[in-house]
């Protein structure tokens, strides 16, 4: 899949600027991620030899999560600009950011900003390469979802932290990809200021057909029990909720706290199904997976939760460094160079090219596909969960697992889907 | 009031970096406001000897309205910061400039930044001093008319155009001032995507007892027109709309328009009051208006609506300069200088000082107290309208005029307000 295989090797010097939070808390802090580029920075210098003269001079820079991002690119910028930016995640880090860094045509490659403005690649967003699926490309599952098993309308139920608005852009996603053919109404928490009106949620719920969650953890155990309570979760609801990053807390421990309330929890959420990013592995994976943990562990990050875990961040920041070399590379040997970089971004899309995990495919508008998982409980005594189907964006298709089960995905009183009417 | 009488003289060169934009069609285009900062220049070379030494070189940049600003800012503060940033007004192009030049200790006053965000001088907007009375202020006029005649709820009916936003703001700010004690509804329209629907305006009206429209004036024309057609202007609803700067799109020429409607629309009217800023004027301004409008049609702007208007934004401008140099030449008689940006935002904060028309009085958040007028029909038979009142934002009181008529004010069934129990 790599182009230009009989072309030579070119020798550049490249800046690159890390724009990522210092705080260990996010998933996508620098200290996760500067062993992540180490690790690519070196399989570019020997892999193959291609890319064996590009070197790559990283500098990190702490973005936090807000306006303040703006402040270190301009500021680390006036005198010299970097040839590329890697970040920032977080959407209201990113917005200012990947604005100015377009304004001065500098290629900005991001594993966030998946909010659904970031789309408009037209003007204000124009260098932007997003290299994980955005919330759009997640909620194709459910339109795809919504038109393979004859759902009607959706609830779209979330917690709006008015500061990273993480639930509230996946949300947006989900309405705008719905709305034009399903009617979508939506429901705002603010779990951080009001007590949850469980009893005003379950009103809404009556009205609906499809449930879809996006919360922490407790509060989605809280609905769910009180669905449960009210009898909602026999087959005339179909409940999701959407937990993109963060694999520890969805699964089978989600609805065990050791309270009174497990096995009520646990009969809750056999109706209840997640989705997820679909996570593939390879061979090559393994031994990524085991040196950035090295390194991290080497390093003792104080506060950090789940380090031991690559997560979808860390892995798209090293295939955000392949795919630069493969589309500088390309510039270069068609006679440009690394300061044009809208060239460079266009090169970027578009194509599909193997990264640590498995395939990335870009789309026309320098997004990626996405894949993903539909989880569902699949014992019902022990309450663990399995993948009971996959979706995947290039093909725009589902693939069901053995697990699955049409009942979960059949509201009580419709044509029941079997498991034979399925496309592949 | 100018403090500091006995002190001297200070000489000092000051870069400003003025940001509006190009286009003449906004009320604060450079054209329009080039002139108005001269004027102050001169003033400030000549008046009291005090500022004399103060030499303002005065750049202007091309903020248009909206992102773009930042670039103007970053591109020209690279290598020189400025001292001091003028504009940008509209919102989108002001938020980053104002976040940025906040960041780099640079005072920034606006005339515009109108909207309720601003007011959070704590952190992102920290350097930002607005010298026009912004929408929260406006909405002061609001609060005081509710508590003083007693209405309970308000319907905002405003056009959003997604794009600068105006009544957006606007409202937005009205809801913030109301929300606490009043129960409000909204209701936006899109009038450049969508026609106007007026039979679901009125259902809304039903349920409310004052309306208050931010729209251009053919909406408004639309709903009155609607409303009056279901006889809903005989006083069980009180209107209003918002007409904050376009002095020549209300008064008398706003109900007509030389069609077959015109009659029912001077009736229509009858029942609409609009609320608008209070202008003042004194004997200096006669001589600042001639001039301002002399340098402007020496200059003869192409597609200059209403040039010949010395508007809010362009009398803002003027007193910011004198703002400014009141502050910095205390702050250097006090041993700062002009790069104590924070420093010198603060002394032109909780302050009275003398305007090119009037008092202008600074809050101790850095916002300028506001007085506003209600204008009402106080011909039915002309159809012409008259200032009925006045509200003082920094005595938060009412002034009623001899036009005043309690029935425009008393919704129908409740206790009439008489005249007489209105304080002055």
């Amino acid at each position: 899949l790599l182009p230009g295989r009989t072309s030579t090797a070119v020798n550049e010097d490249i800046e690159v600027l890390v724009m990522l939070p210092k705080n260990n808390s996010y998933m996508f802090s620098i200290a996760r991620v500067a062993p992540v580029i180490e690790y690519a920075k070196q399989g570019l210098k020997i892999g193959g030899g291609l890319y064996s003269g590009l070197n790559f001079k990283v500098r990190y820079e702490d973005s936090d999560c807000g306006n303040d991002a703006l402040f270190s690119l301009v500021d680390r910028s006036c005198e010299k600009k970097p040839d590329l930016v890697l970040g920032p995640v977080c959407e209201y880090a990113a917005a200012p950011v990947v604005r100015m860094a377009s304004h001065w045509n500098i290629p900005v490659i991001s594993t966030g900003a998946l909010a659904s403005g970031f789309r408009d690649k037209e003007k204000e967003y124009s260098h932007l390469t997003r290299i994980s699926p955005s919330y759009l490309k997640m909620a194709e599952t459910f339109l795809a979802m919504f038109r393979h098993f004859n759902w009607k309308d959706a609830l779209l139920i979330f917690d709006d932290d008015k500061k990273e608005r993480n639930c509230y852009f996946t949300m947006e996603g989900v309405h705008l990809k719905l709305m034009e053919e399903y009617q979508t109404v939506t429901y705002a928490i603010n779990s951080k200021d009001e007590r949850l009106n469980t009893d005003e949620i379950i009103k809404y719920i009556y009205e609906s057909e499809v449930v879809i969650i996006c919360a922490g953890a407790d509060i989605v155990r809280d609905i769910m029990l009180a669905a449960h309570r009210r009898r909602l979760t026999n087959g005339s609801y179909i409940f999701f909720n959407i937990e993109l990053f963060n694999s520890t807390s969805y699964g089978n421990g989600s609805w065990k706290r050791g309270d009174k309330h497990d096995s009520e929890a646990r009969q809750a959420y056999s109706a209840l199904n997640t989705v997820t990013l679909l996570r593939t592995v390879k061979p090559e994976f393994e031994n990524f997976s085991l040196e950035v943990k090295r390194s991290i562990q080497k390093a003792g990050l104080p506060d950090c939760d789940d380090c031991d875990n690559i997560n979808m961040f860390m892995e798209g920041f090293h295939d955000a460094l392949l795919l630069y070399a493969l589309a500088l590379h390309e510039a270069i040997r068609n006679g440009l160079t690394k300061k044009d970089g809208a060239e460079i971004t266009y090169r970027m899309w578009n194509r599909t090219f193997e990264g640590i995990a498995g395939q990335v495919s870009m789309d026309f508008n320098g997004d990626r596909y996405g894949d993903f998982s539909v989880m569902s409980m699949t014992n019902t005594e022990a309450g663990t969960y399995e993948t009971v189907c996959n979706y995947y964006g290039v093909k725009d298709s589902f693939q069901m697992l053995p697990g699955f089960n049409p009942d979960h995905f059949t509201l009580r009183g419709l044509h029941r889907v079997s498991h034979a009417d399925l496309p592949d």
